[in-house]
């Protein structure tokens, strides 16, 4: 930041509450921009200072505060403050916003803070809220400007002027105004500015855009986002089966959607559940709840690695030597199948991989496996040369790299596409799966191929 | 999408050139709204279809197209369709795309796609090119509303009216205004939506918010992208020292920019250095170039896990029973890293968790490890039982998973912190790492726990 050139001492909240002044609380919004620290310091107050704070809040401040905070850390401070402050705030607030800290608030709080909401803001809440919470129409503001095709752009500014009126003020609707017909039907866009700079009895029709795209309420919001972000659009609108427009989502709505669909995916690639809370909010026992399923699973996946180990018992007490390389080879199919997944599911999330590219993904990951190999075969013959091992054990060691990298590579580059067609998230694919799959297949091509290649295993 | 509700019977643009007038390339604007889709269906198209779809495009449809596309994709078929048409495209699109697609093309293409721009507009877009790739200013579109804070809001529309003349049509402001004082130095912030709804005669000075971050030219461009979408706003003011305004980043670029990060850090996490192209551009000698050196020091790193198994031969050789379950504790291991460093990875790529964060994060991860460690145990015991091992080696198998799930724990949580306080992306420790520190360290917990507990070994 501009400002962080010479960086300015931190203030602390519970200091400025002292002050209790309302310009302490705007300087301090000012000097500590970031939520993260915001919510640090909020979560350290005293009900006392909350006390305080609720009477320094006005509707703007509270809701250049509120507005910053995860919704989780809003709610709570909402709470804190009480009722009528609360009302003010998430009135104030975009409604999408507003919405998304409700829904993470236990049933009686929503309603506290709902009946402090003035009743027609509340009415609009409630009908967000009745939104299934992995939809489109969730993640919506119902605040939308539109103008009919048949205006002039002078009758169209007066028609959004009054309309304006009974809008959020800081309603980001991203300076489209939307055309609609007689039948409130979504029929093109036009920019906000567009009709304020056009001639007065400029028509909206010559001005607007009539090819409009549009998501339905209950499309997948993170395809929605995606649509939203890949065209560059300042806001989508949602409309129904009759292409009546219920609400837009705006960028930077999208743009939170598809932050969250990250973290859930990284998650899951770490062989993880999504926590669905800030990683500090969440306690050991969540954690554990999140984790401890998938760790067994592979558990019991890769318990079949120790079976395999013990049908070729007898191979390992005649040539023990063959452990030494146990962890190493398994490890590189391990490493080669999680460069692989890591990058395809990113791919496949980005919308950049679809199905139909399966045969391609295929053929470049195997080719691109066939120079692995032999850079791993190399480094693999070098390793066992160095622990003297003897030239047989040498060229089962370098043959086994070359056969695991290949195998990995096949198994890692199919298996998320395949995933995806039956409509799985590809993300479950992760490092730690990836490892335990190619673990167990990997030790038995290893002892295959030594059994085929060492003389003193021949008769076993 | 609401259109998809009856799918459309998808239209390949070579049969809509073959039809060859402007409206059926509108139309299969329309029906191919997907980025990736339009690309392949580009790719595949003849040197005589693209000198067809020269003629088609105008500077809008091209502006429509070329904006979906991918930077690479998009600098491609302006080559591909010659220069005038290029050049009215490359006029029409907001400047920061433009700069995107410029920067990706070679030199001798830059130049000639650059001489085909209107001189002013090419003197903007190399003004762009001319900042470093990763700064904040290489995102910034140049075009910025400003009005002075004495104006009344009648004349700061006048002005803004005249001014916009000469910015880009769709410029995508966000529909702010700034403020400036007559020295151009940034003041504050209004909506020009809100300057036209005030009456003639109200101050700037009284509708603008005076308190309005911004951000430095060389600023990392995540952290800008980041403060925008914390703060939920739809531009950010790039500021120089004197605190004048050089240009805007947009909602949609910070969307991009986060995007960008997000797959960069997927790819990081998978062990593999980023690819800074799309997937399917990536050819296997790329892939293999961005994938074999982590994949090397990996297999030089795990190639201690060998010397530790090639130390402990004799207690190998005594029970070779120990050697059956060396890939499910050092998996184990590997996976229980695997998820933390991943969810905290992600927590620090978004800003959720700081290095003065180290001391909880440390506690809560041990905490949950602790809980983890006592499922692993049992789930350990139940195994070693099933192989009738003895209970001797049931015991040291359980002990050992829950000293290297904690171990593990602890490594992944410190590491990518430290990582952040050397100024190293903490995206690096993958999970390919976290495995193949665990494996080697996880190998030694295991013999020496061996060797204290089975009475076979005491001796060795």
């Amino acid at each position: 930041m501009a400002r962080a050139a010479q960086p300015p001492a931190t203030i602390e909240l519970a200091q400025v509450l002292d002050r209790g002044t309302t310009r302490a609380v705007a300087l301090w919004l000012e000097v500590v921009p970031d939520p993260v620290e915001r919510e640090e310091q909020i979560a350290a107050l005293t009900p006392e200072h909350l006390r305080v704070l609720d009477g320094l809040l006005d509707a703007e401040t509270g809701e250049e505060l509120v507005s910053t905070l995860d919704p989780l850390a809003a709610g709570e401070l909402l709470i804190g403050i009480g009722v009528p402050t609360a009302g003010l705030i998430l009135n104030e607030l975009n409604t999408d916003l507003a919405a998304d800290i409700l829904r993470e608030l236990p049933p009686d709080d929503r309603e506290t803070l709902l009946s402090a909401v003035p009743a027609d803001q509340a009415l609009v809440l409630r009908g967000l809220l009745s939104w299934p919470e992995h939809s489109s129409a969730a993640h919506m503001i119902p605040d939308v400007l539109t103008v009919e095709a048949q205006s002039t752009a002078a009758a169209a500014i007066d028609s959004v002027r009054s309309g304006a009126a009974h809008l959020r003020a800081d309603s980001q609707s991203g300076g489209y105004v939307y055309v609609v017909d007689g039948n409130g039907r979504l029929g093109g866009v036009v920019a906000f500015r567009a009709l304020v700079l056009a001639p007065a009895d400029a028509l909206v029709a010559d001005l607007m855009d009539d090819d409009v795209l549009a998501v339905s309420p209950l499309d997948d919001p993170e395809k929605s986002a995606r649509l939203l972000l890949d065209h560059r659009l300042l806001a989508i609108p949602v409309v129904d089966g009759e292409r009546r427009i219920l609400g837009i989502i705006t960028a930077d709505a999208a743009a939170d959607i598809a932050e969250e669909e990250a973290t859930e995916d990284a998650e899951r690639q770490g062989g993880s559940q999504p926590l669905d809370v800030p990683y500090l909010r969440a306690s050991p026992w969540l954690l554990w709840r999140k984790r401890v399923v998938w760790l067994l699973v592979l558990f019991v996946a890769e318990a079949y690695t120790s079976s395999v180990l013990q049908a070729f018992e007898d191979e390992l007490e005649a040539v023990v030597v063959l452990a030494f390389f146990i962890p190493l080879l398994i490890g590189t199919g391990g490493n080669t199948g999680t460069q692989i997944t890591s990058t395809l599911v990113r791919a496949m999330a980005t919308g950049q991989v679809r199905l139909r590219n399966i045969g391609r993904v295929v053929v470049k990951e195997l080719s691109t496996a066939g120079l692995i190999a032999v850079a791993m075969a190399g480094a693999g013959l070098i390793r066992a040369f160095t622990l003297g091992v003897g030239w047989q054990i040498m060229l089962v060691v370098s043959l086994s790299l070359a056969a695991i990298v290949l195998w990995a590579a096949l198994i890692a580059s199919i298996l998320p596409l395949l995933l995806q067609k039956t409509r799985v998230d590809p993300a479950v694919v992760s490092a730690p799966m990836i490892a335990t799959i190619v673990d167990g297949t990997g030790l038995l091509i290893y002892f295959l191929i030594a059994k085929a290649l060492l003389p003193e295993l021949a008769g076993l």
